[in-house]
C-alpha cells in the first residue's frame, strides 16, 4: 500500500472512532450481556418448528420409539437458546438500575412460559396447515404444505413472535417476524392478532400492521396490505406511537392480490375484497368489492 | 432453573410427545430413507448452474484446458446428490408395498434422465439470458445478467424443477421453485409451461400458477400475477385439484408491473397489458390494455 | 449404476464440455484473478455496517475503551476484502492490454477512496435511521430500526454500492444492491441518486430505477415502482442503454403502496401519490393524487 | 501460467491417470458404498465416550431429569454412523459375490451387537479410571482423569475397537486405535487382550502388539514395548501372519518406562520390569528385573 | 431395522441410563455453568501465542501501524474466553456453598491477573526461542523455530498453564499441557518449575513430572523422563498425593535421548547425562554419565 | 469488569504493543504476501495423497471412467495452493530487493516442477507400502497399510517435503514434516536422504536427522534415533550449521526399538542393531549388535 493510502486510512479510522459523532448509531450493550443474534434466532425458530412439526426438519429418524427423546432434547436446547436471546432483548434498552441476577431469572421465567405455550401453538398452526391445503388446488399433501409453503413459514414465525410479545419480551419478536419477511416477502407485525385457519396464498408483498385484528378462516393473497392510513401527530410533528390504526377483518374474509385496506376499518364477516383495490372504509358482512373497470 | 420451571417444562415435553395429538403435523419418513433437504437442494442447484454457466460460480480457474475435468466431476457429484434427493421425494408419501431396491433403481434412472436433459436446459437458458440483456437498458453484459439478475436465478430454478416434474419426481420440484421464490420474490410453479427468450424485470411479487402456459419472447414486470380466478369445489366444498385454471400468454406478450391476469383466459400474440390492472377475460392479439384514469 | 446410465452420463458430459456451443454462457476470468463472490461481498457489507453502526452487529463488547481497536481492525479487514472484490470487478470484462500490476494498484486506490468516504456514509445513513424512526408509529427505538428494519438494510447496501459506482467500480455495486433486493424485496439500482432522510416502509416490491433522482425527506411504501415507461430502440431494435428514463421525486414527496411512477417525470416538492395508481406525467408540488373509485 | 508449465502439468496428469501403473495404490470401493472415514470415526468415538462418561463431553446440561434423553438420542446417532462405517469396512476388501442387501443387514446386526456391549464397556472403563486415579499422585479427581488423561483416551479407543474386532468387523478397529495412537502416542493393536484396572502413565511411545495378553491391575509407563522378537517366514521369505508372537503379562505386573518385552514370553504375576531394559525371556512371578549398571 | 434389533437397542438405552450404576463416570456440572472445552482452550492458546509472537499466526497484515489494534482486540478476546474457561474449571469440582456471583468475579480477577503476566511470559519465551535456535544446527532462523518447532509449542503451553496454576486455577492448566502432549509427544506437568533458555530437541516421549525443578539453560533430548521412582503409600495402599518426588536439574544440564532420571535427585550444574540410561541418584556438578557398554 | 481490572488490562496492552521490546518474536511478512499456513499445507498434503493413492481419501466414487477427471482437478487445485504456500515460504525471510512479480513467477515454476515429480513420488511410495505390508505380520492388505499406517503418513510427508527442499523451497518442507511428526511421533528432517522400500514399525519417537543417509530396504522400529553426537562450535560458541553429522545406514539395515545411532557413523549393509542401545561408531556389514545384559 502506498504511504498516501496508508495515511488516508489512518485518518479515516480516527474520524470513524470519534466518540462525539456517533451517539445515534453506536450501541453499547450492557456489559457482559449477549446481543440479539439473527443466527441464534434462526436456530431457535428451526428448533421450534421441529418440535411443532416433528419429522419434517433435519432428522429422518423420528419414529414412535424415539419421539420423546427428540422432543425432550429439543425443548431443552430451545430453553437454553431462548433464555439467552430473551436476556439479550431485555438488556437492549435496559434500565441501569436492574440487577443482573434479576434479568437472568426473568429470562428463564419467560422462556419457560413460552415453552408451556407450545402445545397451543401446535394446535393453532395445525389449523393453518389444514386451511392452506384445503384452499390451494395445487397442494398435494399436508406434508408438502408444511415442508415448502412460505405462508406456513411466515405464519409460524408470527405465532412464535406473537407469543413472545404477549409475554412482554422486547425487540426479539420483531426480529423473528422480519426474518420471515426476508425469506417470504410476508411482513406480519408481531403485535397483530390473528385467528385460526389463517392462510396466505403465494404471499410476496403481504403487509399486516401492528394493530390489525384478523378473525378465523381468513385468506389473503399476495401483495395485500392491511395498513395504516394516516397517523395523528404529536406536538413535535411526529406520529403518536401505539394507536389502533390498522383494519379489523372478521371471520371468513377473503382479500385478493394487491388490495390495500387502510385505517381502523372493519371488513365484515364473509366479505370478499377484489384485487388491486384500495379500501379506506368499512365493508359490510358478505359484500363483494371489486376494482372498477 | 427453579423446580417449578423444571416441572412445567417436563410436563410440556409430555404433552408435545403425545402421539395421539400429532397425526397431521408429524411426518415419519420411510425408515432409513433420506429426507428432502433444502441445503442439499441448494447445492444441487448451484452445481447445475455451474455446469450450465461454466466459469461464473465458485471457481475462477475454468479454462479451455480443464473445462472437461470441471464438467466431468460436477456431473458426477450432481448425479449422486440428485439421486439421493429424488429418492427422498419418492419416499415422502411412499406406498408401503414398494421395495427399497426398486426405489433406489428408479431414483438413479430419473437422475440420469435429468442429466441427459441438461444440454437442452443450457440452450433454453441461453435464450433467457439474451432476452434479459436485450430487454434491459441497465444491463451491461451477458456476464452481469448471469451473475446477478434475480430473473435468471428464478427461471433457472424453474427450468430445472420443471424438467424434474416432467420426469415424475414428487415434491422436490416445488421445493426448488420455492427456494427461488424466497431469494427473488418470484413464484413460478414448476408445473407451468414456459417458452424460450422469457424474461422478468425486477421480479419481486411475480406469481405464475401451476397450469399457466407462456409462449416465446414474453416479458413480465414485477408484481405480475398469472393466477386462478375461482376454483370449482368438490362435494365437500374443497377446491378440485388439477384443473386448468391459469392464463395462456401467447408469443411476444408484455405484462407491466402489478397487473393481475386471472383464470383460463388467453392473452393473444403481441398483446401489451398495462400496470396495476386486473384482467379476467381474453385479450385479442396485438391489443394494448391500460388502467383507466 | 447400470452400464446404460453410465454411457448416457458420459455422452452428456461430452456434449456439455463442447467448447463450440457455450460462448454466451461460459466465462473465463483473467487467469489468476479472483471472481466476484457473493459470500465475500456479504462479509464486506457486514463489516461496513459494523463500522457505520458500531456495537449492533457481531460483538457485544464494543465500548468507549476499545472502540478504536474495533474500528481499526475492521477498516483494515474491509480494505483487504474490498481490494480483492474491486479487482474481481475490474477483471470481469477486462481489456486484455491492461497489466496485472496496474489493476492491483487501481483496486487499492479505489478501496482507499471508498474507505475515505465512510464517515460521510455514516452521516447520511444516520439521517435515514432518524427518518424511519420518526415516520413509523411501530418503531420503539433507533436501535430497533438499525437492528431489524429491512429499509435500513436496503438503503445501507444502496449507499455503499452507489459510492462504489461513483468511483467507477464495475459489476460489484449491482451485486451489492441485488443482495439487498433478495433479502428485503427492495430493488434500488446503484445508479439512482437519493437524498438524506430517505425511508421506505415495509418495502417488499419497491423498485427504484437506474436514473431515478430522489430528494430529501422522501418516503416510499411497499410495492412502489419508480420505473421506465418505454425505451428508445436503436437500429437493431434493442433498447438504447444509459438514457435518463426514470422519475425525479423532489423533497418531501410521499408515495403510497403499489403506486407506479413511470418515465422521466417530475413529482413536485411535497406531493403525495396515493396507493395502487399509475403515474406517467409530471405532478405539481403539493398535489395529492389518489386512485379513482 | 506459462505455456511450458501448462504443458508440463497436462503431461503429468496423463502419467498420473495411467491406469496400468497404479494397481497397488489405487482403491476402487464397491460402487455406491461408503469409504471408511476418519472424521466419521472420530465422531463415533466421541459419541461413544459421551454415552460411557455422561456429562463430560460436549454438553454441560446433562442431569438426572434428562439423562435418558441424552443417552437415547446418542445411541440412535451412534447406531446410524456405526452402521455406515461397519458397512464401509465390510466393503473395503469385499468379495464380489455378496449382495448389497446382505451387507446392509449384516452391518445393522453388528452395530446392534456393539451397542448391546456398551454397558459392559462402561463397567470395564470405570475400572481403568479408578486404576489411573489410584496410581497417580498427581491425579486430583476421577473427573480430571476422564477429562484429560491420554491413557483413558487410548484405552477407550482400544476397548471400543477390540469389541468391534471380536464381532468380526474388518479394518475399522485398526483405524480407531491408530486415531488414539496419533493423539496420545500410545499404540495398542485392537487384537490385544487386556484385563480390568489397566493403566498407562504418560504413555507416549507405548506399543502393545496384536497377540499380547494382559491380565488385571497391570500398569505400564511411557515408552514400553510389548512387541514381537522375530517372525517365522513363509516359503517366499515373508512373515507368516497371525502367529502368537507378543508377550503375556499376568495380573499385577508393572513395567517401567522404555522397557521392551519381546516375543511370546510370560511375565509372571506381580513382576516388576525396570526401565530401559530389553526382555526376551520369561520372568517369574514376583521378580524385579532392573537395568544393569 | 429388525424388531429384534430395535428391542435390543431400547433395552441397552435403559441400562445405560440407569442412574444407580454411573456414579463414578457421570459428571453433573453446576447448573448453567460452562464445561471445560478443549476447542475453546485451543483458541485461547492460539490467541495467547499470537499476542506473544505477533505476526506469526493467522494474520499476515500485522505491521508497525496496526500492531496495537491487533494486540488490543486479541487481549480483549482472550479475556472473555479465559474468564469462561477459568469459571468452568472453578465449577468442575465446586463446593455447593459458593455463590454464582462470587465465582464469576473470581474468574474475571484471575483472567486479569493472567493477562498482566503476559509481558513476562513473552520475555521468558523469547529466551526459549533463542536457546532452540542456538542449540540446533538445523535451525535456519528464529522465525522457523517459532513457526514450527514442537518444543516451542510444548513450552508455550507449559508456561501459560504454569502461570494459571500459580494463580490457583484448577483443571484447566493440566488440559492445556495435555493438548501440547497430544500434539508434540512432550508431557510437561503444569506444576513443574522451569527456568529460562530452556529447550527440548525433537521432543517426542519427554516426560517432566509435577514436582520437577529445572534451572536455566537446560537442554533435553527426545524420550527423556524426569519421573518419580516410587510413591509412599497411605494407609489404604494408595499413593500419597503432592509429595516432592521428581528430579532437580541445575543450570546448564544436558540430558540425551531416552535417559530416565527418577526420584527427588539433584543433577548438578553443567552435568551431562548420556542417552538410554537410568539415573536414581544425585549426579555431581560437571559430571558426564554415559551408558555402560 | 471492575475499573481496576480494566486499568490493568489497558496497561498490559500498552506493554505488549511496545515495538521496542519485541524484535526477536515479532514477524512482519512482506506486505500483501501470504503467510505459511498449517491448515493450507494440510490440505496440500491431503490432495497430494489423494493423487498418489487414488480412491483412498475423501471420495468413494473414483473408478476407471472418472479417474482422469479426479486427477485433473486435484492437480489443478494442488498447483494453486502449492504456488501460494511456496510464495509464502519465499517471502518469509525475503530479501527486500526482490520484486513481487519475480517471486510469483518463481513460485509457479517451483510448483510446476514439484507436480512433474509426482509420478516418481508415487513409484517410490508404492515400494514403501509393499515394504510395510511384507514386514508386518499384522498387516491385512495394502489398503490397510495405505489407509491407516502412521509410517506411510510420515514417509509420504517426508517424501513430499524432501522433493520441495531439493527444489530450494524454504521453510515449507520443515512445516510439512513437523505436521507428520505431530500426528505420528515420527520426526524425519526433510533434508535426510532415504532410499526405496523404507519402513518404520509403530514409529512413535523415531528421529531421523537432517544429514542422515538411508539406503534401500531399511526398517526402523519405534523410538529409534539417527541423531548427531556433538556439534562443532563457531567462534561465538554456537553450533556450526549444515555440517554432516548424522549416520549413514546402508541397504537392508534393521534397527530395533529405542536404539540411538549418533554421529556421522556408517552402519554397513544388512547390519542389525538391537533395541535400547547407543551406537557412536561404525558397524560393519552384516553385524548384529545387541544390548549387553
Amino acid at each position: 500500500m502506498s504511504a498516501e493510502n496508508q495515511y488516508t486510512i489512518a485518518e479515516t479510522i480516527k474520524l470513524l472512532s470519534d466518540k462525539a459523532g456517533i451517539k445515534t448509531v453506536c450501541h453499547q450493550q450492557h456489559e457482559g450481556s449477549p446481543l440479539p443474534s439473527v443466527p441464534v434466532l434462526e436456530e431457535i425458530v428451526t428448533i421450534a418448528r421441529s418440535i411443532i412439526f416433528p419429522g419434517y426438519f433435519g432428522n429422518s429418524s423420528v419414529n414412535i420409539h424415539n419421539l420423546n427423546y427428540h422432543i425432550g432434547l429439543s425443548v431443552e436446547k430451545l430453553f437454553g437458546l431462548l433464555t439467552e436471546q430473551i436476556l439479550a432483548g431485555l438488556c437492549f434498552d435496559r434500565e441501569d438500575n436492574l440487577e443482573d441476577a434479576f434479568c437472568h431469572k426473568q429470562a428463564k421465567e419467560l422462556a419457560t412460559k413460552f415453552i408451556a405455550r407450545m402445545p397451543h401453538l401446535r394446535e393453532v398452526l395445525t389449523t393453518d396447515v389444514v386451511a392452506a391445503y384445503n384452499g390451494d388446488p395445487a397442494a398435494k399433501s399436508y406434508g408438502e404444505v408444511i415442508f415448502c409453503y412460505p405462508a406456513i413459514r411466515a405464519i409460524s414465525n408470527y405465532r412464535v413472535a406473537h407469543a413472545l410479545l404477549l409475554l412482554g419480551v422486547p425487540l426479539i419478536p420483531r426480529i423473528i417476524t422480519e426474518m420471515a419477511h426476508s425469506e417470504t416477502g410476508i411482513d406480519i407485525h408481531p403485535g397483530a392478532t390473528i385467528g385460526e385457519y389463517f392462510t396466505i396464498d403465494h404471499g410476496t408483498g403481504v403487509v399486516i400492521g401492528e394493530t390489525a385484528i384478523i378473525g378465523n378462516n381468513v385468506k389473503l393473497y399476495q401483495g395485500v396490505t392491511l395498513g395504516a392510513k394516516s397517523f395523528p401527530l404529536d406536538e413535535k410533528g411526529n406520529p403518536i406511537k401505539g394507536i389502533d390504526r390498522h383494519p379489523i377483518l372478521e371471520d371468513e374474509v377473503i382479500v385478493y392480490s394487491n388490495a390495500s385496506i387502510l385505517g381502523r376499518v372493519t371488513i365484515g364477516r364473509g366479505a370478499v375484497i377484489g384485487g388491486n383495490i384500495w379500501i379506506e372504509n368499512d365493508v359490510p358482512a358478505g359484500a363483494k368489492i371489486l376494482q372498477k373497470k
